[in-house]
C-alpha cells in the first residue's frame, strides 16, 4: 500500500522500520551461522524480486552456501568482509557485492562492528547447499 | 559477474560506485523535472528487477507521473519529501517508500539538502503517464 515506513533503530542501536517484522535468518541449528537478523522490506505483488536487509552482529557470521539464484548486495551499515569463491573482500558502507550462480560465499561482520546489509533476490529461489565435508575444507568456486 | 564495487564519492561529495555508470534521468526538455542523475547498481538476469540509485541535488524535483508499475524506495542520502496522491511525507535517510500503481507521486530535495535513494522497480515495466493540465492542479488519487 502506497505510503511511508519510518526507519528507526531499537534500544540497542539496530536498525528497524515501522511495520517490517524482525525474522530470525534461519531455523537454529539448521545450518552453522551466528547472530543474524531478517527483516523483509519490499515485496511488491509485480516486481518478482525482494528486497531482504539482514544485520550480522559484531563476530557473526552467515552461512557458507551456494544455490542458483544471484545476490545483488548493498552494505548499509557497518563493516565486515565477505568470502565469493576463493577470495576475500573488505566491506564498508555502501558497498556493491553481486554473487554469481552457485558460487561459494559468506559475510561475515567485523570484531567489532555490525554489519548490515540490503540484499536483492528472486521472490521464486532455489534453496541454498551447503558444502560437503570435503568442500568446506577449500570451497572454491563451483 | 561476482564482485564487489566499491563506493566513492565524486569531488562535489555526490554518490558513486566503481564500474557503474552516471546517466541522466531523463532525456532534458522531455518533461518536468530537474537536477537529477541516475545509476543503475544491479540489473541480474535472473531478477526481473532493477535497483537503481537517484539522486536529487538541493532543491530539485522529480516529474510528477504515474504508472502501472509499483515503486519500492529506500532514502539513502540527505532529506527531502515525497508527494504521494493527496499526502505529503518528509523523507529521512533509511525512511521506506511505497508507491502503488497509478498513484500520483513526485519526489523532491530540501532546499538544503540533496535526496539519494535506491529504486526497485521490475525490469519490464510500463511508461510513466503526465497529469494532463486539469490534473497537474490537483492530481489526487487516480
Amino acid at each position: 500500500m502506497s505510503g511511508v515506513r519510518r526507519f528507526s533503530a531499537d534500544a540497542a542501536g539496530d536498525y528497524r522500520w515501522d511495520s517490517v517484522e524482525l525474522l530470525l535468518y534461519k531455523e537454529e541449528g539448521s545450518v552453522p551461522f551466528k547472530d543474524i537478523t531478517r527483516q523483509v522490506l519490499f515485496s511488491q505483488p509485480d516486481h518478482a524480486a525482494e528486497l531482504r536487509y539482514f544485520e550480522i552482529a559484531p563476530g557473526g557470521y552467515s552461512t557458507l552456501e551456494r544455490h542458483r539464484h544471484t545476490h545483488a548486495v548493498l552494505i548499509l551499515r557497518g563493516r565486515g568482509s565477505v568470502k565469493i569463491g576463493d577470495d576475500d573482500f573488505a566491506l564498508q558502507e555502501r558497498d556493491l557485492v553481486t554473487v554469481d550462480p552457485l558460487t561459494w560465499h559468506q559475510f561475515s561482520a567485523a570484531s567489532d562492528s555490525p554489519l548490515g546489509f540490503l540484499c536483492l533476490v528472486a521472490k521464486e529461489r532455489d534453496r541454498p547447499q551447503l558444502p560437503q565435508d570435503d568442500e568446506r575444507a577449500a570451497p572454491g568456486k563451483s
